[in-house]
């Protein structure tokens, strides 16, 4: 008996049967450059602290951790700025469910949620996991999305919630803050919950604004964050949001109680104190981000303008053929399943160099 | 402006309007007595234990955690033992995401979960969280489930999915592997999922049978267990289960991907091979409980038969007036809102005296 006759043997729900379980694969080699992770460890003054304050809550782990991590959440507003408070703050184990806490709120069967693929895979399998439908808009040909675009879509759509993803996965780009803006004002009749799914914020060129500035006055709108890319933490599980309070307010009815564990919070917590140290890398990261994108031209590919931690590059005749040929030499990357294109963690100046360098000798430059 | 103001401009999700999030009290008193913890500290060498463990991943915690968590599954397998392997094994954040994820996976629109109130709480926020109908079975007077009775309340629903929790909170009564037998006999013609809450089992009197022993050949029974109770640790939030494989096949299908952080996967193994330290306490614990039910029965009440951590007692006129002046001298235990009843975890031999003392003022004896 296979696994899938095996699972043939139970009542699974009807729209689960056939489908795969979401995830790239974690193989071990040398260059991991596929799940854009910050590829610098963490650094040792950092761990220090965080062992400390996981030393600090150990004693009373028998007891059930603070239900409001009312702590951690102060720390994110402090890190966010711009005038946020704790009310403003809401957090999970990984910003996936944050954003499944927002679709059991606000989707769920009988709503609609839209989304701009290509986009963060999870976002289909979100809506799936509440049964809100999803629906996919439109984009131009070069993957961009103009506030006119998205604005009209939304008007047409209705939708109850709307994914922006800015710099977006995984194209690498970010949104201006008028198509966040122009969407909020589309969905005002429809009342749609916007999200702007920031998790790559951090690794923004200087100047590029990001949707918090325009939280004041819009209750609908709301700006995820993540500890797992900037901040290092991927193996922590620490996504936030920030929004009006009473999104928390709405959030607090559908969170597993407790679901944020004390070792989860202290570490947050320590981090956030130590975020100099752990965000030391960002600049270096977008050094090399650039330099990948500067590189694929130089190959005559096309590499898409990037505000993140990675590029999504297309021109190739045969990615397949590519990503296997890197992964041979030691250097895995991602392919997100778009016609002639396939997408790149900025790593360390080294994990480029093997980067650039194998995939020049792959393409016979 | 107040809170339930503020949420009304938020187009929250229609079964959702007018709820209030699920939690006991969380207050600052010397005796917490109110949320089945076990009270007893977290031993020092299982604390070094953890720390130890939390330093081997920090350097690591840029990168997202192995998604499979095959290390803990082996350890949780290897402490249920009866043959059971890392394949029959599934964890998350507490037993409640557990549950929300079987509720995913067999649950959601169109379905219905069946449950035998009183029960614990979580069944039905889990339920609505899933989109999954809860129906209410029936019980008899003194609160038990014949055999008999849940079998034919299955076999009359026809639910897709059945909660027994045994020992069940808040009555602390285990029941008979015979009813869970049954339960499942009863469930094949509408091949419904029968989950075994055991959160509890380590605190049952010996000679009581755990639903593990039933697992061969019964695909559609699971049977979940914590390390919130009898491992005294509940800040740390792991929830698991025991089933055939292709459960844990279905489960990886709804599950958020790396959802078990680094350190919560690290945290869990080097308890479970701590295991003596951290269980050393069930055995004075039990004793407290027996203490409590003879001390309550003395008093003219009426426990019921525990094999939890915790006493459920009826035969109070005024439970809420007893609640308050038992918090009032600093003892908080748990008002589960049924009449003349109220719940109390047994904790350390100092505490037990305590709230048995207040209790016999309380009550003029």
């Amino acid at each position: 008996m296979n696994q899938i006759e095996r699972l043939e043997r139970l009542p699974l729900r009807d729209d689960l049967r056939g489908q795969h379980p979401y995830g790239a694969p974690q193989l071990d080699v040398p260059i991991l450059l596929n799940v854009n992770e910050n590829t610098y460890g963490v650094p040792q003054d950092a761990r220090d602290a965080i062992l400390k304050a996981v030393d600090d809550v150990l004693a009373g782990l028998n007891r059930y951790p603070d239900r409001e991590f009312t702590e951690l959440r102060r720390a994110l507003a402090a890190y966010l700025g711009h005038g946020l408070a704790a009310e403003n703050i809401w957090a999970a184990n990984g910003s996936n469910e944050v954003l499944q806490q927002i679709l059991q709120a606000f989707g769920g069967p009988g709503r609609r949620v839209l989304g701009f693929p290509p986009t963060y895979s999870m976002y289909p399998l979100l809506a799936s996991g509440t049964g809100t439908e999803y629906v996919s808009g439109a984009r131009a040909a070069d993957f961009s999305l103009t506030a006119e675009s998205a604005a009209k879509q939304v008007r047409e759509l209705a939708p109850n919630i709307v994914f922006l993803c800015s710099p977006n996965n995984p194209t690498g780009t970010a949104l201006g803050n008028d198509v966040v803006e122009a969407v909020y004002e589309a969905g005002s009749a429809s009342r749609t919950v916007v999200i702007v799914d920031e998790a790559y914020a951090e690794f923004a060129h200087d100047g590029t604004a990001s949707a918090i500035a325009l939280l004041p006055g819009r209750e609908r709108l709301i700006v995820s964050r993540t500890m797992s890319k900037a901040f290092a933490l991927a193996g922590a599980r620490l996504g936030y949001l920030a929004a009006a309070p009473e999104i928390s307010d709405a959030l607090r009815l559908v969170r597993l109680p407790y679901h944020l564990s004390a070792i989860t919070q202290a570490t947050a917590v320590a981090a956030l104190r130590n975020s100099d140290s752990l965000l030391a890398n960002v600049e270096q990261i977008k050094i090399q981000r650039d330099r990948i994108v500067a590189g694929l031209a130089g190959m005559g590919l096309q590499p898409a303008p990037s505000d993140s931690n990675f590029v999504f590059f297309g021109g190739l005749e045969d990615p397949q053929s590519i990503w296997a040929g890197l992964l041979a030499s030691g250097v895995l990357i991602r392919d997100v399943g778009i016609a002639g294109h396939l997408r790149v963690t900025a790593g360390t100046e080294a994990e480029t160099t093997a980067f650039l360098t194998q995939l020049a000798v792959l393409l016979g430059h």
